[in-house]
């Protein structure tokens, strides 16, 4: 099958390893080269001239998945359209290059969303596809993925039915830096957080509840420490989703759901979801998109190979 | 009587006006002097070097309203409480100089909110007093404030009885600005905007609702001119807090709404509160704070002088 070049290359960062025969990892390297960060069309020019002599895999196939499939990165690579069965997503990769160092791109999926704009995802498919790989058990599941958009994603044994997008963590990023409800602050106030989960009641009026976050500390009634803004507003944000995502994303009232993320992020939706009482299980999504990227690789190209 | 200064000195601007004895207006200026672009403590000093000479108003007595009477501002002028007889804050002014030429300020206002934290008001207060003036109606009445920080008002009688402040003006900045959804459009396109309104449902789910402000435009099975993302953005966020303020602010069911502001931004807003099938008339704001702090100014200092 031989040894391939597999990058996780998303809006912000581009991770890249090399993987071998065996399915291990020969070498690893990460760069700034983000797709937000580049040039349109200037993609390709990178992975050559950077990620690929750096990794002394200039002779490799390679797969990529996340932005670089957008049309501000390599090529705008075509949706596929839920439901797709993530087990023979292997065979819908797309070949931007040919000959004898080809390189191929992960699609996207699209699916109906919350309003009458589809919603869709670029990376988190291959993610969900490696830690699927990794569980025995199939049926119904649903997921949320924590992250800058997080993603609510319902399967159906393998295939992708549905997938919905909040914006909670760039909502926090852009309220925290650029908003009255400024701070400088980190999240780590379990106590604050609790308060903005209360805070975040049912998950409507978000508008008017995000107010609270500055009239908790500039009122006199009840005077909160400024510094455990960055908390509360956190706990807000992540419990109004919590309190929506369910029914806009089409989950049974009572669905468990697999959180697969950032171990600290999802700690925290964890504790989101437990004050509503709903069933969880957490997984590290750290390593889920490597796996994806390898179990995508050998099912498509490396199969042929 | 005699002649006044009355000053709208809020965030970003300063308003003054030379009051006469019969209540017409001598003069009046603008100064970019919002208190959020002043130093600390600088308040007091810009008043006296820069506001009284540009006017000839060294000698007058002056009463100022908005967030110069914040812990930013000139003093911290504690909050009122509700209920707030309108009708009696003449008599509740904060004197922060003495002397030939006093200074007043017009106290905030602080109720429940719809957390556990209170909301409240500063300078909204003064235009809702201003505008009660040219009202001979009375009861209950129903106000909503757009802005920056909108602001949903309940009127018994002449009481304020309680007060929720929506942010979805900033949240309309911080986003066009700074995420993901940014764009240098105008607010100008109706279909855009009130494909917005219906985007926004019952105003639950926000931060999943506003991508669809990015996915109509990228995804290419409802293509939608980027130009039109302000349009759409605008209704979203509008149409969610008209969508959810009735119940978070204790409107009653089919309770007509006093719409009080800008006449450009209360168009969009009567619009929206039309979608809902929800009754309201629209005045004009700009008057009603100077309306406001005359009002306020006779029936206290003013009475007395």
């Amino acid at each position: 099958m031989g040894a391939f070049l597999a990058c996780d290359w998303g809006g912000t960062n581009l991770r890249a390893w090399v993987v071998g025969d065996a399915g291990e990892v020969l070498d690893r390297r990460d760069f700034p080269f983000g797709i937000s960060r580049l040039r349109p069309g200037e993609a390709p020019e990178r992975f050559d001239v950077d990620v690929r002599p750096a990794l002394a895999a200039q002779d490799l196939p390679a797969i990529l998945c996340g932005m670089v499939g957008s049309n501000l990165g390599w090529r705008a690579v075509p949706y596929l359209d839920c439901p797709v069965d993530l087990a023979a997503l292997g065979h819908s990769l797309y070949r931007v290059r040919d000959g004898d160092a080809p390189v191929w791109i992960v699609p996207g999926l699209r699916g109906p969303g919350p309003t009458a704009a589809p919603d869709f995802m670029r990376g988190e498919e291959t993610q969900i596809a490696g830690w699927l790989g990794t569980q025995t058990r199939r049926g119904r599941q649903a997921l949320c993925l924590p992250g800058t958009h997080a993603k609510w994603v319902v399967l159906d044994d393998q295939s992708l039915t549905r997938v919905t997008t909040f914006m909670t963590g760039e909502l926090y990023a852009v309220l925290s830096r650029h908003s009255v409800l400024r701070t400088e602050a980190l999240v780590d106030d379990e106590a604050a957080f609790d308060a903005g989960l209360a805070a975040a009641g049912d998950g409507g009026g978000l508008a008017a509840r995000l107010f609270s976050t500055r009239s908790r500390v500039v009122a006199a009634i009840s005077p909160a420490p400024a510094e455990s803004s960055a908390s509360y507003l956190s706990g807000l944000l992540i419990g109004a989703e919590v309190a929506a995502a369910p029914a806009l994303a089409g989950l049974d009232p009572d669905e468990p759901v697999v959180l697969l993320g950032d171990p600290g992020l999802c700690r925290w939706y964890a504790r989101a979801l437990s004050r509503t009482g709903r069933a969880f299980e957490s997984f590290d999504g750290d390593q889920a998109v490597l796996a994806g990227l390898t179990t995508l690789y050998r099912a498509g190209p490396g199969r042929q190979a």
